[in-house]
C-alpha cells in the first residue's frame, strides 16, 4: 500500500467541487462529489434516534441498494429537529442536484452539518448546487475545497489517498472527513466519505465498511455525545476494472487493510482535531478475555472527565484509569492489571499487578507533557485486544461549547 | 413529616464524633458514628469491579447478615487499589474501632474516600480511633463533626433529620453523605450514611432502602464517572420502639415516603455542591413510555457535556437536550416532545412537537441565567416518570480535576 496525495477525487472517475452558497456568514459551505460510472454504496449512520433529514433520506437509498452517482453535503445548519420541512429540503437537494447533474434524485446523497434546529438556507444551497456543478473536477484542489467546505469548527482539512495493488491492477482509496465537537462512538457529529475505483461485489463492499469503522470511528471519543447527523459513506464505482472480488481471498484482505488504514487515519484526524484539544491519547489494550471487552475498556477511560482534565493538568493519576476501566462493564481481573505510560519522552511503569509502583514523578512529568500520549494496559486475561483514541478536557473546550450558538 | 435540625445522632440512641488524625494535611478527617442497640444494615455499593478495600470489608458484612453497631470513616485516602496491604489496613480499622468501643470487629463498617493508589497512615488513623471513641455524644455538634470529617472536596456540610409517627411513636431518621467529583449514577465517590431508630424488618429495611436509592442518588451525575469506594449504609437499632413493621403496610409507606426524602434531599445537596458547578440543573421527564425510559432519558440529558457546557454558557441550545435524549437508548417519538425551561424568573417553551419554537431569546437568557433551572420535558407517550439532577461543566471543574493531586 502507498500512501499518495490527494483525497476524495483520487480515486478514478471521481471529481468534487467546494464553494460558498451562504448556509454559512463566510468560509466554503457546500461540496459536491460526482461518480462517472454508477456506485456502488456502503454507510453507517448515526445510532440517536433522532435522526436529521438526511440521515433519513440516504437510508432510504441505502435501503433500496441502488447504485449512486453524488454526494451534496452543505455544513453551517445541521437540518435536524426540523420536521417534515426538514425532509423536504433534503429532498429539494438530491432533486437539484441531480437536475445540474442530469441524474436521478435517488442516486443523489445528502448531509448536512451544523447547528440543530434551524431550517436551511435551501434557496441560497439550491443555487449553490447550480455554481459548483459546473465547477467539477478530478484535481487535487477540488477535493482539497470539498474537504474544506464540509468543516464546520474543524482547524484543518482531513483527507487521505491511498494505492493498492489488485490483480496487477492499481485501485485507490481517497476520502476526507470532518469532526470536531459530539465525537463518539457509534457516529458522532462526524461525516466522511470515502471513494474508490475497486471492484467490488455490493455485499463484501458492506461488509469491509461494517467491519472498518468497529477499530475506526467507533473507537474515538471527544466528548460522549453522538449527534443526529453522523455517517460514513462508502462509493466504489469499479472504474479501476480488477477481477471483481466476491470472496474473501486475498484481495478482499488487501483492500479491507487499506480500507482500515483509510478510516483510522482519518478517524484519529478527528480526534486530534476535537474541540479544545491539547493532548492526543491513544489507550491501547491487550490481554482481554475478548476483544469486545478490549475495546469496552479502552473506550471507557477516553470517554471518562476525570481521565480527561487529568491528561490537561499533565498529571499521571492512573487512578482514575483503573476506575475508568472499572465501570466499563468489561470482566477482568484488578490483581493483574499492568499500566504504562508512553510518549517520545520515553516509557514509565505506573501499576504492576493491579498496584501502584514507586515511579519518578519528574520522568512521569515529562512524558506526559508531550502532546501525543499512549497509554498501555495489559490485562493478561486473554487474547483480546483494542485500540481508542481520545482527546484530554480543556478550558478551551468548556469556552467552544459554551458559546458555540452566540 | 418534620425536618428537625441534626443529623447522623438525630435518631434514638445513636451517637457520633468527628476529629483530625492526620490522614489530610488538615481539616477533619475521621469519622465515627456508634449505635447503643445493635443495628440492622441496608446498604448499596459501587458497581465499579474495581472495589475499594473498604467496599470489600462491608459488603462481607452485609452478606452475612449480622448486626452492625459501629462505622469509622476516614477521608484524605480511599484506600483503593492498594492490594492486600488495602484489606489487612480496611480490617485494622475495625479491629481498632472495635477495640475502642468494646463490640466485635465484624460489628464495624469502614469507609474511606480520597486519592486512590496511596497506602493509608494506619497508625495515625488508629491513634485517632482511640482518640474520638472517647468523645462520642448525642449532640448536634458530633453530628456535625462527623459530617464535616468525611468531606473531601466538599464546600459544606451534608445533613438532615426528619421525624415521623408511627402507630403513635416519634420515630427519627437522619443522615449525613459528601460528595463532589466522580458522582454519576449507580453509586459515585459518594458517602452517604443513614441512621433511623425504627423497628423494622431486616428485608424490608433492605428492600426500602434499594427502592429509595433508585430515584435519588442513582439520578444524579456531576461527571459521569463511577467511583471505587461509594456507598450508601442504612442503619436502623429499633429504639423507637414502634411494633415491628414487617408487612408492606400504611407504616411501611410513611417511612420510606421519609426514607425518599432524606435520600433525595442528600443526593440533591451533593450535586449542587459539585466540583465547579455554577448551575444546579433539574431534568424533569413525564409521558414516557415507562418509568425506567424515563430515567433512561433524564440521566442522558444531565450527563452530556455539550448540555453542560451550554448550560454554563447561558445558552438555550435544546438541539443538544434533543440530542442526548436521542442516544439515551430509551425509546420515544421524536415528533411528540415538548421542552420547557422553568426558573425563578418565569417558564418558556422551547420546543413543540418535536419542532423548536419561535421564543424570546432575551426571555430564555433571563430564565437560564439563573443558578436553578429545571428542563421539563413531555413524551406524550405514556405514564412513566422520573427525574435527575445534574450541573453544568465550568472551567473551574477543568481546574480542580487537571490539578487534583498537585
Amino acid at each position: 500500500m502507498d500512501v499518495i496525495k490527494g483525497g476524495v477525487t483520487a480515486a478514478k472517475g471521481f471529481l468534487s467541487a467546494g464553494g460558498h452558497c451562504g448556509a454559512k456568514r463566510k468560509n466554503k459551505d457546500l461540496a459536491l462529489v460526482y461518480s462517472n460510472s454508477p456506485a456502488k454504496m456502503a454507510a453507517t449512520f448515526t445510532t440517536n434516534i433522532v435522526k436529521a433529514a438526511p440521515v433519513l433520506w440516504n437510508k432510504k437509498i441505502y435501503d433500496s441498494n441502488e447504485k449512486v452517482k453524488a454526494i451534496v453535503v452543505n455544513s453551517g445548519n445541521a437540518n435536524a429537529c426540523t420536521g417534515k420541512i426538514g425532509m423536504i429540503h433534503a429532498n429539494q437537494m438530491a432533486t437539484e442536484t441531480g437536475n445540474a447533474l442530469g441524474v436521478n434524485e435517488n442516486e443523489v446523497l445528502v448531509a448536512s452539518t451544523g447547528v440543530i434546529g434551524v431550517t436551511l438556507p435551501i434557496d441560497k444551497i439550491c443555487n449553490g448546487i447550480h455554481d459548483l456543478s459546473t465547477n467539477l473536477s478530478e484535481s487535487e484542489q477540488s477535493a482539497n475545497d470539498a474537504a474544506n467546505a464540509i468543516r464546520t469548527t474543524d482547524t484543518y482539512n482531513k483527507e487521505i489517498a491511498v494505492t493498492i495493488q489488485i490483480d496487477g491492477k492499481k485501485v485507490t482509496i481517497g476520502g476526507m472527513a470532518k469532526g470536531s465537537g459530539m465525537i463518539h462512538p457509534n457516529m458522532a457529529t462526524m461525516l466522511s466519505f470515502i471513494t474508490t475505483d475497486i471492484n467490488i461485489s455490493s455485499s463484501l463492499l458492506r461488509e469491509a465498511l461494517s467491519e472498518s469503522i468497529k477499530d475506526s470511528y467507533n473507537m474515538i471519543s471527544v466528548d460522549g455525545d453522538t449527534s443526529t447527523n453522523d455517517m460514513v459513506i462508502l462509493l466504489a464505482n469499479g472504474e479501476a476494472d480488477n477481477n471483481k472480488i466476491e470472496t474473501k481471498d486475498d484481495n478482499y484482505k488487501i483492500f479491507k487493510d487499506a480500507l482500515d488504514y483509510v478510516n483510522t487515519y482519518l478517524a484519529k484526524l478527528i480526534v486530534a482535531d476535537g474541540e479544545g484539544v491539547t493532548k492526543f491519547i491513544e489507550v491501547s489494550v491487550k490481554g482481554a478475555k475478548s476483544k469486545e471487552d478490549a475495546r469496552l475498556i479502552s473506550k471507557s477511560v477516553i470517554t471518562s472527565n476525570l481521565v480527561k482534565t487529568a491528561f490537561f493538568g499533565e498529571d499521571a493519576n492512573w487512578g482514575r484509569i483503573l476506575c475508568a476501566m472499572g465501570y466499563s462493564s468489561a470482566e477482568f481481573n484488578p490483581n493483574k492489571v499492568s499500566l504504562h505510560y508512553v510518549s517520545n519522552k520515553g516509557k514509565i511503569s505506573l501499576v504492576e499487578n493491579g498496584l501502584p509502583i514507586q515511579f519518578d514523578e519528574e520522568k512521569a512529568s515529562k512524558i506526559i507533557s508531550e502532546r501525543d500520549i499512549i497509554v498501555e494496559i495489559d490485562l493478561e486475561d486473554g487474547p483480546g485486544e483494542a485500540k481508542a483514541w481520545g482527546c484530554d478536557l480543556s478550558y478551551e473546550y468548556v469556552k467552544i461549547n459554551g458559546e458555540y450558538r452566540t
